[in-house]
């Protein structure tokens, strides 16, 4: 059990045996969760590196309580603002921090293949925990973890991801992890946040929830945002949600146990109601637990796989 | 020996047993910080979530040392910045940190009840580290453990509290700590900074310091400061060291072997004169290092009393 | 093997013989960075706190992974943003953290004597970690470690440090300790950024790189930036670069096997062209890789040395 390569950038070239291996793996990662010492020696000595070009409180903490249970040191570093303070380029900042003998760094940046650059430049494993709008690979393997713990499969179902899919990297890495491991994916938005040509790869597209929806077994979001660059796309969070927010009556059109997931941290009233954020279908907060599992399979099996 | 509740949200409800308790076990945990290696392994695989939406390096620093001296991994939130850019709500955040299965929360917050309202949301234990002008549990712990410590006993003591106590969290909590504990207390400071209708507490009310400080056994002061909300009620920083400021002049009014404690930060020349902050009398440098030890013990009481 | 003070504030006063026990003792430590568990039981229980009043990504890493590879607990203090909230003065501060009984406070601080002030205050090891344009000792043993490393002596090697030497602390620290080192040092840089009156320490100085580069067994440079303070002293980075940017052509002065060092972020293009910066004679990455064995060396040296 283990993955082909020393890093995990995206789900783009991940193989159906890789992913299942980090399902296999967070399973029993899952079951540390639940001691009442939430810690096994699998990285002690080795150090991971947190690199944040971007803030992001909930993927930081759940990679660091991910290595800290695998006993690892965990160094964090809020490049957002020292890298800006000190205008090194990101070859010179990721090399130096790889000659302090860091095994692992964690990236976050808002350039899209900022990870693969840095990979490829270093020894040390890099994990990409998104890159631009382009993958977060991460979020898309806990998205299929909590698939298959709570379906028992993946294989067949209809997947619909609704929202933002052009600037969503949960949204791409999913619709790449989806494909394969061999579901049906439906993207629902407005036309004008659906990437041009996203057809090609082999997934529908619904500009209407109640089409969109209908025999669905899962529905993933994540946040929606009047971003600078969705001014000119989007009228209002208001006209979004009036079209696209997640209510009750809309996921009467999925099937009757339909699973809800958000990857990310909610924008309630504008893509889901409280209602059924706090309802019986959602698994938004196992998905946080669910996390933190994945995230020590991923180090896991970059370290080698083994115990 | 133990806590009733599994949280730590104020003074008001903790019982003379609840608090001898910490008391009694902080003292046990004052030896660690004398051994040379200061580490137990009473909370090893636990994990304590520092959640900071105010910033507050002392604080933050004590419960951090406390939870690490307890073999405990500690993540740090500061809050004020990710949860301002992700526009997360509170309860969302907090249900997102329970989830990864984080033990306990130490949480402040400008808003006086904040504590209490993730405290019944979630299964973690939350400790209040200051609420708003509302309560600081830990600090007042801290100020009658040192009392304890010093003096022998705290029933009958006379306890002068100066300053701002209208906005101090850390008054509020000693108020409620003391009068629980049996001590006589007088509130000191300019009448527009003594919350109206305080002596229904049972508590002293004085404008002078040449009179509120007759016979007292402890003073108690903190910070003042020229905060937006005061610019109405304080002429000006000058002014109120003209008539408060502790000096050794002012502090002759008291008992022959009184002791001086600051919760908090000193602004030297305002609240108190550089001599009495240095002096024989101050154990404000005690404090700090009991405060550890108070952190501890109420962690372990929290997490169950078993060593 | 050790140093005679509890603190360690510049390279000014360290001996010979001191200087020699951190680059034994951080050969040893070396060792440890080759391992696959990177730790060592030597300062378990200890309690190292990076107050930083200057933002440094670089060195509060390198310290705090030292200080973790040596199973000390690690305490980051952004005091930067905190004290400039609190208002607190230095030595308040300073006296809060060791009350906490921290061991170590490595300290950066942008004003010249505020570690050495703050090292008569308390009882905690204070270690300087740069002090506004003074020194930054840390750095200095690195460069001789590194140099030792490779050249197998430093005693008669001539040394040419360039650029601005009036404002790098790193400079100032390598000029006392490869003095002490009996070394030979030439300053290189153009005039306004030259300290007046350096040649009482008994270096040469140099305007020209062709003229100082000659014979050359090591170079250093540091980072040249167009602070505030530069406005009046250098007309532009371009004009800078042009006369005294390390490149391929000027490198060639230098003897056959020089040694390229750069003790920080580097400008490239600046003071290093690209092509020296990743060329053979570059040890600048290994000197990263070294920094944090130098760094462990003087933490365990300053704990007495014993293992």
């Amino acid at each position: 059990m283990s993955l082909k390569s020393k890093d995990l950038l995206g789900m783009q070239h991940l193989t159906f045996e890789e992913i299942n291996s980090v399902i296999t793996s967070a399973k029993s990662f899952m079951e540390i969760a639940t001691r009442p010492i939430k810690k096994v020696p699998v990285l002690r000595g080795k150090t991971v590196a947190n690199l944040f070009f971007e803030p992001s409180t909930r993927t930081r903490i759940s990679f660091e309580l991910a290595a800290r249970r695998l006993s690892a040191d965990v160094i964090n570093i809020p490049a957002l603002i020292s890298s800006a303070a000190s205008g090194e380029t990101l070859t010179d900042m990721a090399k130096t921090i790889e000659a302090m003998t860091v095994d692992f760094i964690v990236v976050r940046h808002s350039m899209a293949g900022a990870p693969h650059q840095l990979a490829r430049q270093i020894k040390s494993s890099v994990i990409n925990a998104g890159d631009g709008s382009h993958e977060h690979p991460t979020q898309a393997l806990v998205d299929l973890y909590t698939t298959k713990e709570k379906k028992g499969y993946i294989e067949g179902l209809r997947v619909a991801i609704i929202g933002d899919i052009l600037h969503s990297r949960s949204a791409k890495s999913n619709i790449w992890g989806l494909k394969t491991m061999g579901a049906d994916v439906v993207l629902i938005g407005p036309r004008t946040l659906i990437p041009p040509g996203v057809e090609r790869l082999g997934v529908d597209i619904s500009f209407s929830m109640e089409e969109g929806l209908e025999g669905v077994d899962v529905v993933i979001l994540s946040r929606v945002e009047m971003t600078e660059e969705n001014r000119a796309l989007l009228p209002s969070l208001r006209e979004y949600s009036r079209f696209y927010c997640l209510t009750e009556e809309r996921l009467a059109y999925a099937k009757k146990d339909v699973l809800v997931m958000h990857s990310g941290s909610m924008n309630r009233g504008v893509e889901i109601s409280p209602q059924v954020a706090d309802g019986a279908y959602s698994v938004i907060i196992e998905q946080v637990t669910n996390g933190v599992a994945v995230n020590m399979a991923v180090l896991y099996l970059l370290a080698g796989g083994k115990k």
